[in-house]
């Protein structure tokens, strides 16, 4: 299985001031609304696509932000895609959420804002990047909007790694840290549009692949009535990983240091396609 | 001292095969070209900007790789700038490198290259993105060349820290991780054009800045005739970082948690002047 690699870049501006709460444990927990126009650029011209995104940030960074954030403040954030699940009357739900693993105020003086309908002030020109490495949990799935657009939809299995690894790039003490480790394996929705659609359509369960794209929130009305949120990424570029094989040095090992997870395993982990909304 | 930030992400090909070496003390070293053009958009349209990187890989990943790797190959890297010194005839020097946690082999079968006078393929719409977060060493210095574009250089400190606490998102146990780790200091150039180099010529010695940028390659011919190079980042983007000053909060704590160094101790370790090009 492919390394996984989850990482998250947003810039916007807080909607509220946010509240602090606590876990039964004790852990402090902030959760804060972020809001930005996305420039994105496709065959119609330049267009301001506008987002809101759920934060969340636990422990000491947010006991540190807390009581120090009002509305209006922009932010910058670095985190990651978290995949939860847990049972709730008899049945297994799943939620992907935004955790931040730092976040910093920005001087705003100069940044330019548009009020929406609710008063809340977002910010324009803003950074929304997520980066993702992980394997296909199923084949990818090209569709055509009414209109005759391409769009594919992809799941992805991303294997959570110490970080430690990443700044030690395979310095001996790196391996010692890995005990403390528990694997985890987060459960990812990928969408892309047109060309891209049209390339990734062609993807297998397995694969691993690369994806940079810009984080959507999509919702939707389950047939049971009930509203669904569902955060995943549109690609702006997906690229195929190899293992090497074909190369000069042969196929590569089977497994990476990072461990690895069944996909078969897993996928008993991902939301049922029922619940998924198109 | 704002807390560090500093990860670079690379898509290229191989110019090369690469050459493993080792340390005296045993630890692979394998140095990678790789080559790229960027699609750059500005007042005179979308350009194609060539780049070729050195990439530095060491310790397990470069073990891992050392013989799998042909001219040609695309990759994709994620890592970050490493700054280092060293004496020699009685001189401090000073190099700013690129230094991959992660090298990732990309299924090229569909990428796009051109083909350099020396033979080498480049890679068309390569990924080339730096992002990093510290503290400007002097005041950032604007000038205009001949033609009367304004261009600001800007040099910051980048504390390194632990990249264990990335993915720990201030769980208690990253607390007692932290004692095994050197505190560094990295000092790396930054450049800006046209209107972010206006805004910017009015950054401060010992501000904190976000820069979002792309890596380029200087060289140039010192005073004493010797051919030198410099690796900084194009910033296509800046932004002040607060320390929640004027915020319901109050002032910030002073030192961030992962440390800190004064400025004016780090600036000795800075390249001279005389050193830098133009």
């Amino acid at each position: 299985m492919a390394r996984g690699l989850n990482r998250v870049y947003l810039i916007g501006t807080l909607t509220a001031r946010p509240d602090m709460r606590y876990t039964p444990g004790g852990m402090a927990v902030l959760e804060l609304t972020l809001a930005g126009n996305d420039l994105v650029q496709d065959e119609t011209g330049i267009r301001e696509i506008p987002w809101y995104h759920r934060v969340k940030l636990l422990g000491r960074q947010a006991e540190r932000w807390g009581d120090a954030l009002e509305a209006g403040q922009p932010l910058f954030v670095e985190g990651r895609l978290e995949y939860r699940t847990w049972e709730a009357e008899g049945q297994r739900k799943s939620i992907v959420e935004i955790r931040a693993d730092f976040l910093d105020p920005l001087d705003g003086r100069q940044m330019e804002t548009v009020e929406d309908a609710r008063g809340q002030m977002r910010l324009r020109n803003a950074l929304n990047q997520a980066i993702l490495m992980g394997n296909l949990t199923r084949d990818a799935e090209l569709r055509y909007t009414p209109q005759g657009t391409p769009v594919a939809r992809m799941s992805l299995a991303v294997n959570e790694r110490p970080r430690g690894q990443a700044g030690l790039g395979g310095e001996p003490r790196a391996a010692s840290r890995r005990e403390h480790w528990e694997e985890k394996t987060h459960f990812l929705e990928v969408q892309a549009w047109r060309d891209l659609a049209e390339w990734a359509g062609e993807l297998r369960k397995g694969e691993p692949i690369l994806v940079i794209g810009r984080l959507v929130n999509d919702s939707w009305t389950s047939s049971t009535g009930e509203r669904r949120y569902l955060t995943r990424v549109e690609a702006t570029r997906l690229e195929r990983l190899t293992r090497g094989s074909g190369q000069a040095g042969g196929p590569r090992p089977q497994k990476d240091r990072t461990g690895g997870v069944d996909i078969e395993e897993g996928l008993e982990d991902f939301p049922p396609e029922e619940d998924l909304p198109f």
